[in-house]
């Protein structure tokens, strides 16, 4: 148990008045025990609470799981065929509510809301965010190390594109570059995008092949050292048009404008609507569908989006995209994102490839 | 909308006093509609009910998702920067229980359960998966073709199994063998274990390289238009111990005598005790950790297990995996697995892989 984070839970609960929580988010409970299993549709559970005695904690684990002795004060086992939801009765102050997490499935929560194990539920998830949201120096190197070879796997990308490759041979080559830079695996499945694939901003590659002039979307990230990275530049591969150039100029302006923007104590919102009314002042407001980014650490989207309706201020060492986009049906997408790590009068862009209109040698 | 599917549900949830369900599972929502998409972390739900005017559905979908239009009744759009749990309100009884699927995020149903959107829920997954755990014609033939691939691709595992070739790089190669074959993708994610790594059922593949006289395990699936596969066989690379003999032909004899009982009528425990009570007579009840199989159609694993608590009769067109394993720490572990689907007086093995124990030439 890292008694630091879960002490820092712990208090957010307490603002809330909430004294014991039931954490089922597996990365969540990596974070707070250090401890890591993917349950799948089986149960798994970190229960907190905050007593008059100090901290109790207890790990729910099917047998099937790697062995979690250590994890926490109490690990609770049980098999397939047995019901987890009394053994987490017999833990729980009856008496107080219970916070649970914001994935807690319904298959799980209908019946613990039955069991009389807690006097009413709440969602805590909040409780771990904000903990996860500021990364400590640790978790910002790892952030750094995690981008650093995202930028490397640019400039493989842009290296693999040639006039017939296809978007799925060119994503499939990812994770063995990825590998030999010494991430695991990717945060999020990979988006390659030829011609106006890229006006889907959730494209996902097929098996098309690259014609001379398509533009190029790639939207990357892996996974090394537990941590995320999450990256997005748009190639042009013949001399880009007038109208290209000036849809990729405006995203880029926007881009820009917003990282310089990030300081600690500016709201999220003006983040978003500084990007935007860029975008919008050029003409092409319609065209962005989405937020200006998310939040990121251990999983490629956690909470706490950067978008027009989140009012809170940035804090140092949160960490979160910046990636404005412009997509019109039929003719042409582009975005360009980059991770940022607040700092105490600013932020560290965390991601150095190129923003350079750039024409590749298809 | 798959008028017959829908109604089936809709019956199913009549049985159990219920007029009205919140449907959440992306691939429910396929099997009932035809409309795909992978929401992540954003809402999207398909609302069903049973009213005096007949069926009404609702879909509801971020404009992010590719368009929905046609797909049910309604189809209700929202930002990311919307609520939908008020839009949802709009569209239900107020004055009846909802029904909600099992995978159902807390952090939907605590706000849907304070929003009056209903009297009250209850878990309904079970009226959908009652649907989908009894295949039609077309499913059957879907499942056969998915397994028929997967015979093939055992065949091709096979001949990668060389002294010095690790098994992440064999579990790598795998995706392509499967698209050449026709399917999308894995069903889950591909178990390849050398030596004692195959005693850790959950065994993930890692670069361990084989050595001479490693017993091999291998356990993988693919997804073929829609449909899963799912099979398992292990593998010798040296002529066989007799210990080794006896655990393989132990798990092979329990394989085939719960395969051999399965026909319309008999408990799905019976066929766990079968095949467990081959294990324990052989002395190695205590290695066989796991439960005998679990249904599978859209999903690997789907609801309705093969196991000692289950105590529900078999139904024709039912499909489902029987893979009784041993599981010797720091020894051996083998595992064999095939699908069936039950037919009007048996049923019908999907795989064909040989069980017949097959030293390769390492």
């Amino acid at each position: 148990m890292n008694v630091e984070r879960v002490s820092k839970v712990l208090n957010n609960l307490q603002k809330r008045d909430l004294s014991q929580a039931l954490i089922t988010d597996p990365m969540s409970i990596w974070y707070l025990t250090g401890y890591y299993t993917q349950p799948y549709e089986r149960f798994f559970a970190l229960y907190l609470a905050q007593t008059g005695k100090g901290i109790t904690s207890a790990l729910f684990c099917n047998r099937l799981f790697p062995d979690a002795t250590g994890a926490a004060d109490a690990v609770v086992t049980f098999d397939d065929t047995d019901d987890p939801i009394p053994l987490v009765a017999q833990a729980t102050n009856h008496a107080a509510t219970l916070g649970v997490d914001k994935n807690l499935a319904a298959r799980w929560l209908v019946p613990l809301m039955r069991s009389g194990a807690c006097a009413g539920v709440e969602l805590c998830s909040f409780a771990v965010d904000e903990a996860r949201s500021v990364k400590d120096a640790r978790e910002q190197e790892l952030m750094r190390q995690a981008s650093l070879a995202n930028d490397q796997a640019m400039a493989w990308l842009a290296s693999q594109v040639h006039v017939g490759a296809s978007e799925r041979s060119i994503a499939e080559g990812l994770l063995g570059e990825y590998r030999s830079l010494g991430a695991q695996d990717h945060s999020f499945t990979p988006i390659v995008s030829f011609g106006d694939h890229a006006a889907d901003p959730h494209h996902e590659p097929d098996d098309s092949v690259l014609a001379k002039g398509d533009m190029v979307l790639f939207d990357v990230g892996c996974r090394r050292d537990w941590y995320c990275s999450d990256m997005t530049r748009t190639f042009f591969t013949a001399q880009p048009t007038a109208h290209q150039l000036e849809v990729y100029d405006t995203v880029r302006r926007a881009n820009e404008a917003a990282e310089k923007m990030v300081r600690p104590g500016v709201e999220f919102a003006q983040l978003d609507l500084t990007a935007r009314k860029i975008i919008e002042d050029a003409g092409y407001g319609q065209y962005f569908t989405h937020r200006l980014g998310h939040q990121i650490g251990l999983e490629d989207h956690e909470p706490g989006d950067v978008s027009s309706t989140h009012h809170e201020p940035v804090q140092p060492g949160q960490c979160f995209s910046i990636e404005p986009g412009i997509y019109i049906p039929g003719d042409i997408g582009v975005r360009i994102e980059d991770l940022v790590i607040v700092t105490d009068d600013g932020c560290e862009v965390l991601n150095h490839y190129s923003k350079e209109p750039q024409v590749l040698d298809a």
